[in-house]
């Protein structure tokens, strides 16, 4: 249980974030390094994350299926840039049974080249496609430098996998995926969130193009928190993934792949965090609301507890996610905090006073301090609770909009960028080379975040040159210091 | 999509059950020896199967996290028979990010090890128990000899761990939690189980006892379909879990842990599949309801799929699995077989006739023939429908039980017991010892199941000797060929 406070955010940002992590009991470090242990309020957490993205994914045509955790080490050769950039991230058994492999198995780092091989025995023609498969998996990638949820040797996630008969249909998959993530972030986890192409150093090894959600954390930093890629046909080459059109020819087909992770329960806390410790959004919290009993005396506590009772079942029936905090050893005020500190969005207080007057107390966690408190009747309190909640919800999306719409610059030049960069998002002309991005990064910590899709529909690019180098820009690029 | 039958059963049982989850298309090999790919249908009836369990463990209070996939190879050690028997089954990797590790990390094979060490961190008084985890995961054993669903080197489980502060409680928790393993058999895949105590060599490595729930398969044989160890204070003293009491003094804990597995589908599989493919019970079948559209000209096309649309939506109105199959390239003939193949519960076929009378008709997949055929009003559709449904999962479990029944037998001295357990389970008098159980296994294949419950608890021990040696007996035990 959480008694103490976090570190403040402005003292140790990092720090703050461990703070959180542990104090709310989502997760903590394993004895395996760079690994962690899921914790069940975590998990939960992230149960609730899966279930939003799940619905998604099939009511737009996804199934889930599972494949194997072992790649062959010649499967991930067959694709040379996909091999190239995972190689030196791979965990790699050796032994099996007590013998040493012939072949040794790489443990997946992501699965495109193991569905990839499936894809190509399951499709024969045309009416095969699309096809359109998601796995919620565990993967591992052997990351030097780990933090809890946001890099972690071993992390969860699930990947899309689709093939399509045409390069349209395959670029419309992509974007339409990186729309449901936006969505999810936006709606369920009230991030706003920055759509947007990948430059060529930051895609996907393998991709043809690879796009991005990213997120603005509560230090201004950056976190990409999903990704959406075109595969071309780079995998069906690799894998023969074929099909028989109408015309019964041969064609390759083309690929996308698509994931979020645990890293999205990173995300959730440091857009929303606070000196308190965790915020959580009312349709991811795992309690939404918190019943705390108050009484001094026996006399006080059984028409307390009754009402409190009769108050969370009356809440539960509808199903709200209500917790009752009965605990004896504890105070009211203890209480208080440790219900702060897990993000819980409502605090529902049950005194005395409130059992007389049939009254019920209701404290936000989306706003500080006793100005939010309100004493409502105990009777409506289910519409009363909900509308709270969806209130909380639509608040907290509005505040993370506004701390982000504060924080994001335009800079015309490269000083000019210097100076913005220090302290929030900086969107610049962007010639699109790993040269400049390497030039920006040694300068500023800052690396390349993505061409927004919105701001590049319409300018005309024409004219526009990379501030960095003064070559044709690309388009208009964020750069941000990132996790 | 699967066009031809599957291999008799009577003509060769291996061969219809890969026949089976191979054109039911539950899931197929993995080009890694040993793997299975689960496809999108075998993968849905996984999900409805840890949905099922996943409900009852957190209605009894369980709470769900996640650990590292890898273990460090101490860690297994630290509990001598634990690593005896699990030490010739593990895939081990030793290089990782391009270097080779100092200490070798296990791919997990059961994570009584892992947890125990978190445990021992979470757990300080007595106020913290009973502490009660369940996890949802992907296990690694290194089998020889596999078969889909059944033994796989990888496999999905979930596996459950608690720690107790008396050693009654944990005995207590390890039996209710095999009671929910039946109940769940019983009621959601109408698999009549029997429970029982594992003998000493059947045992889990590491466990003072284990219990099972074993099911009998088509071709007679058994599976254990589910298992719940009551570790005693072996894992707590190897991984020093301890807690205070209320006298403030240090006390070992008492853990249990409990596991079911993807070969759930294989028993579900075996339990009620025939010769024209699966049977699915309706609670847990990804389709419950396939509709058929049967007509011959586009003048009788239009009315009939009017119908069948708004059939299809009632029923899914009220959440019951409906799949309509609108295939043109097929005939109504190809797609009864298809979704009997497939297993499907009830097949709606909606024709011109039915559209005129108001009608439908509904046939049973639980019954063979065209008696089972029902031609019921389309008014009230909901009502049958459910009814059907229940019925069908009703009468799914009393076909599988009565088929069991008539294949239990007791023998009273070894001659007879040689001879029933050749075409069925044989219930003796046994010792408890691996020598009585290897002999009997050289002597007939058939390996101890259990010690049912049932059986050993009102029966009078004290002069009962085992059937093989003629020693006292610990109690009754069934022995069958097992899978």
């Amino acid at each position: 249980m959480a008694s103490q406070g976090v570190t403040p955010r402005s003292e140790d940002y990092s720090r703050w974030y461990t703070d959180v992590v542990q104090k709310a009991d989502l997760a903590d470090y394993a004895p395996v390094r760079g690994c962690m242990i899921i914790k069940p309020y975590g998990y939960e957490l992230w149960d609730n994350i899966k279930n939003g993205l799940d619905k998604r994914f099939k009511a737009t045509g996804h199934k889930n299926a599972y494949f194997p955790l072992f790649i062959p080490m010649s499967f991930l050769k067959k694709e040379a840039e996909h091999v190239e950039g995972f190689a030196p991230e791979l965990a790699i058994v050796t032994i099996g049974g007590g013998e040493t492999l012939e072949e040794p198995l790489v443990v997946r780092p992501t699965s495109e080249t193991i569905i990839g091989h499936s894809f190509s025995q399951w499709i024969q023609s045309y009416r095969d496609l699309p096809l359109l498969i998601n796995q919620w998996a565990n993967v591992v990638r052997w990351e030097m430098r780990t933090r809890l949820f946001l890099r972690t040797l071993e992390f969860l996630w699930q990947e899309g996998h689709t093939a399509h008969a045409t390069a349209e249909e395959a670029q419309e998959e992509t974007l339409k995926m990186l729309d449901i993530y936006a969505d999810f972030a936006t709606n369920d986890a009230a991030i706003p969130v920055i759509k947007g192409l990948k430059s060529k150093q930051e895609k996907f090894a393998g991709a043809d193009a690879s796009y991005s959600i990213e997120a603005m954390m509560g230090n201004k930093w950056a976190l990409q928190a999903g990704t959406s890629h075109n595969l071309g046909q780079n995998f069906a080459k690799a894998f023969d993934i074929k099909y028989l059109d109408k015309n019964n020819e041969l064609q390759y087909c083309w690929t996308t792949s698509w994931g979020v992770s645990t890293r999205m329960v990173g995300a959730i806390i440091m857009a929303h965090g606070d000196d308190k410790g965790l915020r959580l959004p009312p349709r991811l919290a795992p309690i939404q609301v918190v019943a705390v009993p108050i009484y001094k005396t026996e006399s006080e506590k059984g028409p307390v507890m009754d009402a409190a009772f009769r108050l969370v079942e009356s809440l539960l029936s509808v199903g709200i996610r209500v917790h009752l905090d009965e605990r004896e050893e504890v105070t009211p005020g203890f209480k208080f905090n440790d219900w702060e500190m897990r993000g819980v969005p409502v605090r529902m207080e049950i005194g005395p006073r409130d059992v007389e007057k049939g009254s019920v107390t209701l404290a936000r966690r989306d706003i500080p301090g006793k100005e939010s408190k309100q004493t409502v009747p105990q009777a409506g309190i289910i519409p009363t609770v909900t509308r709270l909640l969806n209130e909380i919800q639509h608040n907290m999306l509005e505040q993370a909009r506004k701390f982000r719409d504060a924080n994001l610059h335009e800079a015309s030049n490269y000083d000019e960028f210097k100076q913005v960069v220090e302290d929030g998002w900086a969107l610049i002309w962007h010639c699109g080379t790993a040269e400049c991005e390497d030039k920006i990064k040694e300068d500023t910590k800052a690396s390349s975040r993505c061409f927004p899709l919105d701001l590049n529909r319409d300018e005309p690019l024409r004219h526009a040159k990379c501030v960095v180098c003064g070559k044709p820009a690309q388009g208009k690029a964020y750069f941000a210091r990132a996790y």
